[in-house]
């Protein structure tokens, strides 16, 4: 039997070569002290089962203690602790801090790339960074120009670096990396400069390129079987990522792959979204544009395309699709179901079967949403899996350098990239949304690689006839597609949700506040003023046996790019700037890490 | 009598023509809610009879909300509160804020002054402002410029400005302001560049310059009368301020006023010290260099000097005489005196009659000075009142070219511009203190305008055979010279400390902790890891019956120019980077207010 065993384990590791990440992100994800990928487990829940801060204690939470990262701008991701260490990064220029957890986050080794800052500019939206992951003892890191670097955690040096795209194209990085398996999987930023966008493997242990599956393209770019590779159930065919465009436009396409990333072990498959068609001026590129605004559903091995659902077919409003896949096990109809919850920019809570990509459930999670009345649902029909737009709102059909306007959502959607959070203990998502909407005039715009590729021009303000704030933060039910209970906020909510077993949720604000709700009834326990405003996740671990809660604070992002970036004029930050004038009421530019924990 | 009283206030509006601003700051510093200039009161105490947080509660302390500046670099002084409104200020660009106290800190208003960053590299030692000081309705902001504003406190508009000095020259500013009668008392910076120095009265409510007085130059420039200015009871003679000079050397002769300034209502005189003489290579000017390293005793009305006292005739080290003056009303020899106590850079702690400029006590306030024996005291020595120089410490003695090593303290001295604290309730002294020693190799320099004039290497140590630190926070006897307890601290103590009724003290770290200690005996009470180092000045208010503790973090100054300004040769930074190049082990650059109360 021992024998077995060991030639079973020896058979393992041949085939990958090396240790797997895999086991290194699953034991550390069960060990809830630590927190060593952002979105907290590969099923993107980002729940912790600690419960020593619980509904009946966290208002008593105070601030443990505090460090400041040296960079302004906005602060996405949250810090990662593994054991004694906390790993900390900083937007560009991307600095990561070692903390020594034992010592008032005491600086055990910093790393500094050296990165030329011309890539700032090709950044669409704010110079983020979505932070670290942790496997096989080493932290990964993507840097704004598409390095990808392994450091040794204990020490800081660089293990390997690649680079995976070329800035002065308008390939940049503001996401994270998936660490699985022997591989490290990365996406691009670019939507908005016309980039044929990727994901990519590199081998875990020494950089080296295993695979890349483009958005769109030929088949054997985007890693699509025409035959095997479905699409709601039916096989996607032949260059699907070709024939849903209009001549060389999918050269220039879009698609881009910076939000998160999950994984189901057992199926053997990461979850990812798609970004926009670029340009945003949808006259200019007819068909579906496949494969823009799509949930993917890949082997990791080989980056073959499992199953695929685009949500949003040729896009008319910048809807990206690249939100996060949340992965839950739950009961639909009597049945167990293995289940895949979105939150998309479109304004739809989409769940469906992550095994087979069936769709389950497509209800509005905001109902101000008024772009499309509803996704067909009907398998038999033709529309089956699409939203039914509503032609006034239809930014095509009303034709270039026409604005349209009263689009709800806005262009940052009714969720952006700030995660969402799922409680296996109330079965609810606990949602941070948008509550905006736009005018969206598209006008015509040519393509020279390294320069902004937008084609439109928006401006946004809070939804109207509504509660005047320009956020809600939810609990959802993905199963019934309904609202349980709504927090109205003055401003989007542009901060990540955690959810605990002490039956707490805890988010972000733009005005730089924390606050921790009850998860059943969404009634504010606690809020703490952090130094500026709060763009990244919550997250929390423990250590010597005390849970402690972490957020970056440090204003910016897309919502947040006015006071970013120094811009006054309303359209500018791509419409962001005037509806978010008002924050410079609150809050100045910062980057700080504030730790939270129960008195002594 | 009623009509003889309108009249004598009438009398006393005519002299002034104007309201004064005694009575503003007066009014302010009585109430201890507030906080309305820099160092707490005219006094320059440092101490609050609030009581709300005392020794018993202290170490329940718990932040209770912060603020980011948006800024990096050394954050100096102190944020103040009048009413409901703290008025935060930043290092270069000297951007204020008007926080809301009634709302977490919203901003009502914000100020950012438009200001040449050519100003940046003329600025000797970080890009620090120590912040404004609020009278008669308005807010006085001296800019990195040397252009000094009045913002109407409420709207945050510019009443008046006008400007100081010329950058090109390098002249800048760092100081706060002193608003005193009807006029705003301003000084300048520029030691290190050959600036002939100056303190100037503008008035409060029009900015219109009313009198200059320099620190060396004929008399009518410095504004001293040969037979009634005395220096130690002494008159100062015709011209002192050009024949203890060789030739034209004073007209660069820097003696910069960038320190913190006192004021005696009833002696009707303000107190301030003079910085080094012009160049740091001694050998260039020959003779005592009056009135550099100085401290002034002036008429607010015309500058006259009433009374000056040298500390360090002819400086050898850059020991510069600008630290506060603190006026205290003790008993000395069972006779009521009316003080004046300065911890000098040179290390020692000078106590004087503060009407008569009688030197009373001269003490080392760290034992391991060792650059001079003593301060003669025999008033029938032709040294009385001179330091007497160990020739082994002398850079003039040794010569140009020569490294003068083992000299404590450093030229950052035992204490440099980190204002301490008298507690009326103990009549001890609360001292932040730099343990630090140096080599000095003075070398000939020539002068050009706007370019450094420095003349000297230097690098600097922890005091040998010491405890390894490189401060110290001190309790001190100001009668008996004596330290009374002494707390040991890695770094330099860069912060000015607070001392209250609740009989704690507070003082700040270069690694970030905010400390409270018992006033008695110097326990620590309280530790807290704000985002970055601090060198701000602790101060505190009360709001809503509530007792509040804020200071503001932001590693930086000449201690921790290295990480302010990015430098790593240990020579650089005037010799500081070597010194204190541990603290990048410990925190980051950053811009933050943290605000402490006890638990509601
Ligand atoms: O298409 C793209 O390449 C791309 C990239 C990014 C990014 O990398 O941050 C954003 C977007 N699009 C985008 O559409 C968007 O709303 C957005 C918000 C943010 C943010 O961090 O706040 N980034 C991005
Ligand atoms: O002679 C001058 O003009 C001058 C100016 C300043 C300043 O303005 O900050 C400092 C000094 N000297 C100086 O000698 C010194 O030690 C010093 C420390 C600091 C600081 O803020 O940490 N400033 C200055």
């Amino acid at each position: 039997m021992r024998k077995i065993l060991l030639g079973a384990a020896a058979a393992l590791l041949a085939s990958t070569g090396m240790s797997m990440a895999n086991d290194s992100v699953m034991s550390g994800t069960k060990n809830p002290n630590g927190w060593v990928i952002q979105t907290g487990d590969y099923a993107n829940t980002r729940h912790s089962t600690l419960s020593q801060i619980n509904r009946d204690n966290v208002g008593d939470l105070q601030v443990a203690w505090s460090f400041s990262t040296g960079v302004l701008r906005g602060h996405e991701g949250s810090p990662l602790v593994v054991g004694d260490t906390m790993y900390v990064h900083t937007p560009f220029p991307n600095i990561v801090y070692a903390l020594d957890l034992n010592n008032y986050g005491a600086i055990k080794w910093k790393y500094e790339p050296k990165q030329d800052p011309d890539v700032i500019p090709v950044m669409c939206c704010d110079t983020v960074n979505r932070g670290l992951a942790f496997a096989n003892g080493m932290v990964f890191l993507h840097q704004a120009d598409t390095t990808v670097v392994a450091l040794d955690a204990k020490s800081g040096q660089v293990r390997w670096s690649v680079v995976n795209g070329d800035p002065s194209k308008g390939e940049t990085n503001t996401a994270t990396v998936l660490p699985v398996k022997d591989k490290v999987i990365v996406g691009i930023s670019g939507g908005e400069f016309g980039v044929q966008s990727h994901v990519t493997a590199y081998n875990i242990e020494t950089g080296e390129r295993v695979w890349r599956a483009y958005s769109m393209g030929p088949d054997d770019q985007i890693l699509m079987d025409p035959k095997k590779t479905t699409h709601l159930g039916k096989p996607v065919g032949k260059d699907s990522g070709l024939n849903t465009w209009e001549g060389d436009q999918w050269k220039i396409g879009g698609g881009a792959t910076w939000g998160w990333y999950s994984y189901d072990p057992d199926a053997d498959l990461f979850y990812y979204g798609t970004g926009n068609p670029s340009t945003w001026n949808p006259a200019q590129r007819p068909g579906d544009n496949r494969w823009s605004m799509t949930i993917m559903a890949r082997d990791p091995d080989d980056g073959m395309a499992k199953w695929v659902y685009q949500m949003t077919p040729h896009d008319e409003w910048d809807y990206d699709g690249i939100n996060e896949m949340i992965l839950t096990d739950q009961e639909i109809d009597g049945k167990m179901r293995k289940l895949l919850t979105h939150f998309d920019r479109n304004g739809f809570g989409y769940t469906l079967d992550r095994i087979t990509g069936e769709l389950l459930v497509a209800e509005k999670y905001d109902p101000a949403v008024n772009w499309a009345t509803h996704v067909e649902m009907d398998k038999s029909s033709d529309q089956y899996g699409r939203p039914q737009v509503v032609s006034k709102y239809s930014t095509e059909q009303n034709g270039e350098d026409v604005n349209t306007t009263g689009v709800c959502p806005a262009a940052l959607g009714t969720k952006d990239q700030q995660p969402a959070a799922y409680s296996p203990r109330t079965e609810l998502f606990y949602v941070p949304t948008n509550h905006v909407c736009m005018d969206y005039e598209p006008f015509r715009v040519s393509y020279t690689a390294g320069q902004p590729y937008v084609g439109a021009t928006l401006s946004m303000y809070p939804a109207p006839n509504s509660h005047g704030g320009m956020g809600n933060f939810i609990a959802w039910d993905g199963k019934k597609g309904e609202i349980v209970w709504s927090i109205p906020e003055q401003f989007s909510v542009w901060s990540g949700a955690l959810s605990t077993d002490g039956d707490v949720v805890f988010y972000g604000t733009l005005e730089g506040f924390l606050k921790a709700v009850d998860a059943k009834t969404g009634e504010e326990l606690y809020k703490f003023k952090t130094p500026s405003g709060i763009i990244g996740n919550v997250m929390t671990y423990a250590h010597d046996g005390k849970q402690y809660v972490a957020v970056l604070s440090g204003v910016g992002g897309w919502a947040g790019i006015g006071l970013a970036a120094g811009l006054t004029n309303p359209n500018d930050g791509l419409g962001a700037v005037g509806g978010y004038a008002a924050l410079s009421n609150y809050t100045a530019l910062g980057g700080q890490l504030t730790v939270f924990k129960l008195p002594d």
